[in-house]
């Protein structure tokens, strides 16, 4: 009983880049809907990738001394209250506990749409002296929003993230530390994900509701639409004020703590995937794929049980990597390697008989890049080799995208040609007042992204009012 | 600025069990209250053990082929009523949402108090044919129960767990799962968290609701009262039907596959606090402590930098532990001492000006067995040895106290007097009957535990009916 792969059936990426997405996250099994409207489910295929993340972020967390706790889900409506802004920006998107057992609560319990509020107020417990400080805490966990609309790993009611919550003797101890986890995001993204991201500071309009400054990751998916792959916020003193968060300095003066927080979410494997998928289906970077290759005996029905104890040896000698054999009988080679492109494995590893004779196997790149074959001998080393060059690869094709669709405008006329001829970044000079932003948005239906850290400074006039001025933005269509 | 520690402020063991355990919990800062009535904070300390524990448990689950996903949080009270034993046994606990931002929900949702319902209904679109079984998911989450008496670690409104979920064929291969995961909670908590266990099967009226059979491990505390550990349940085909789970099987009929669903929680934490603590404070097994030791070193005014540059190198040494230094000016070596043993650290090495010159180091164990003194060539060695030796040690006399309070009783009488002189397990034989089970806990005030795999089949008399039966049963008082 020989099956046949299904992954004809994946709409292109490109003409229905919408359906593409959608059926490569069902169809490679990281994710079903599940049965309430707004949330997913991650299937292991889907954790699994998500695992290998954490793990790689959450080891920077560390290495840099920030510590895992677990705060409570559950809110009273009077915190979130406490920061205005704050309330203000959350409670249309908040799940309501209003019922427990048998009786209805005194006061209705938020779903975490974000923790400031009950981490500060547990802070305020905690902190009493400067040796106290900094109070370097991150907790990895489930988030509630009420969205309107759903995309699996994009937008959805409940989603995992981790989110940091720092408190500093100083304001300039806070404005590192968010510039250290926004490094932190980007080397991580970059690096690990290869995906490419603009680092900057997002304008007023644009910034987390509570915060004095907004930093964020922004990256740009296929279809010219920019993705906020990760924020981290200055705090100021806002939320210690609100909480009364104070500490006993050195000076012996009571002073409020200055704070930080910052997150990036599950969304970012909706990020890999657009990044890099293509019609046959998903691509996973190596760093972070569940396999890293897979072993595809080629039978014949003669010297099978050769070329299986092989692919065995082999799987032993690729033991530094995440790597599968499949051998099951029941499917033909030729199904083994579409569906194995299609899930992204970014390596495949054939052995036949004649492989088999000549010491040899052949490796396959996931990116199309053409076979070649190598000793067994030196396999391993060969494997790493091409692992990470694949890694490399998948970066510099992406950037390069990215780069050939981010374009400058000087007037309003130009941005709206560059956007229709290549769906991207437009970056604009921008005067800073909330009239010109108003009017740019209005006219062109995109959002400002950010104020790139690495690209200020350079003269230029407002687009809109024509005033001269130094700050350079990005704007692009969102999600 | 030296300061003295708050070691004195913690209540006997042995006179106040109750106070001494959250005084414990309190002051070594596994936890704090949150301000939601019945929520807790994991602190990092507390959170870092449990990250200990999970890996180590998640590496077993692995091992045996299990694969980790995310289910959704949030479940449709329908869900819920569609096993009718299921939904009786957990309504009165659940939390319910039922606004979700400006609107009222049509249909309330749950927060999980276990996920097994939002399970099997994806399992019904996931499984058709006998190649997609055994299924073998868990996951790690949070997890919500109403409950009206709070005790931190122990019983919680919300509190984080593992829960697995399998399909299988066979009646038989859903049982080898069941006795399967049992076996992991026995290893994983009596080989890493040094708490023995009794494994047995659960009677009809301590049964998961929904279950065929219920498996636990038993543990016993120093009050004499007994903690659940975990749970391997049998689940039969009751949420295969009650979902609708079918497969095609190789003699292509439709067939209902026989599910199983198993969990440990991060109550297990408070087992540990328990069974390992003492008037000073924590004690925590080498295995799962955040420090597996730490180093002070001990400073006269005179020879201090080379005094630290050797606890700088015994550091290097000692990398393939958990080790700590603490070289902070501000505390006294005495004011360490009492804090890193409140804390639970193992194993203390102290380095003083004529250890240095000795180049020897001194190894100071939890547990109270005393000084020695170790050359530093020999450093990592010895502490390896001392660590295991500590685990074993831990081990070992949390089992002899529960064997010296694990009685056994042929009648009421001396049923009760057991119970009052050694608070501890009973262990009787027991007819089977449901009213005799009713009359003992009435009278004794107690609940069946479980009766333990490896103590059956011995003949014996009923304690209530005098009816001759193979049955024997463990019954405690019970948190």
């Amino acid at each position: 009983m020989k099956e046949e792969g299904q992954v004809k059936e994946i709409p292109a990426k490109k003409e229905q880049f919408s359906e593409w997405y959608t059926a490569v996250v069902l169809k490679a099994e990281l994710a079903d809907y599940a049965p309430v409207r707004g949330c997913m489910v991650i299937r292991p295929y889907g954790y699994a990738l998500w695992e290998n993340m954490q793990a790689r972020l959450d080891a920077r967390f560390k290495a840099t001394g920030h510590l895992n706790a677990y705060f409570p889900a559950l809110i009273p409506e009077s915190f979130l209250k406490k920061e205005a802004e704050h309330v203000q920006g959350f409670s249309p998107q908040v799940a309501w506990v209003t019922r427990g057992g048998d009786s209805e609560l005194t006061e209705p319990l938020a779903l975490r749409p974000t923790s400031e509020a009950i981490i500060n107020y547990m802070y305020a417990r905690w902190v009493k002296s400067y040796r106290d400080l900094p109070v370097l805490i991150n907790q990895w966990c489930n988030i509630f929003r009420w969205e309107k609309t759903t995309r699996l790993f994009l937008r959805t009611l409940e989603f995992l993230w981790q989110e940091g919550h720092t408190l500093h003797r100083t304001q300039e101890e806070a404005q590192e530390e968010t510039r250290r986890i926004l490094n932190i995001y980007v080397d991580f993204v970059e690096n690990d994900l290869a995906v490419p991201v603009i680092a900057g500071k997002k304008p007023e309009s644009e910034k987390f509701p509570g915060a004095l400054a907004t930093y964020s990751i922004e990256a740009l998916m296929p279809d010219g639409q920019a993705l906020q792959a990760g924020t981290s916020h200055n705090l100021g003193q806002n939320f210690s004020r609100a909480f009364d968060i104070r500490y006993l300095d050195e000076d012996n003066t009571e002073k409020h703590p200055w704070g930080t927080s910052w997150g990036v979410s599950s969304r970012l494997i909706g990020a890999v995937i657009m990044t890099h998928g293509d019609d046959r289906g998903l691509f996973l970077p190596p760093r972070i794929a569940p396999y890293q290759l897979v072993i595809v005996p080629i039978l014949y029905g003669k010297n099978d049980a050769m070329v299986l104890e092989t692919c065995q040896k082999a799987k032993e000698m690729l033991n530094a990597f995440r790597a599968k054999l499949d051998d099951r009988p029941q499917f033909t080679a030729g199904w083994k390697f579409n569906e194995y492109e299609m899930r992204g494995v970014p390596l495949r590893v054939e052995l036949g008989p004649r492989d088999v004779e000549k010491n040899q196997a052949v490796l396959v790149p996931r990116d199309g890049s053409g076979k070649r074959t190598v000793s067994l001998d030196r396999l391993a080393e060969e494997v790493k080799n091409l692992l990470e060059e694949l890694q490399n690869n998948m970066l510099s094709r992406a950037r390069a995208w990215v780069a050939s669709v981010t374009t400058s405008a000087t007037t309003l006329e130009e941005f709206k040609k560059n956007l229709t001829e290549k769906p991207g970044f437009v970056k604009v000079h921008w005067c800073g007042a909330q009239e010109c932003e108003n009017r740019l948005i209005d006219e062109t239906r995109t959002t400002p992204r950010n104020m790139p850290l690495e690209e200020q400074n350079t003269t230029g006039r407002c687009i809109i009012c024509g005033k001269e001025t130094r700050t350079l933005i990005y704007y692009a269509r969102t999600y």
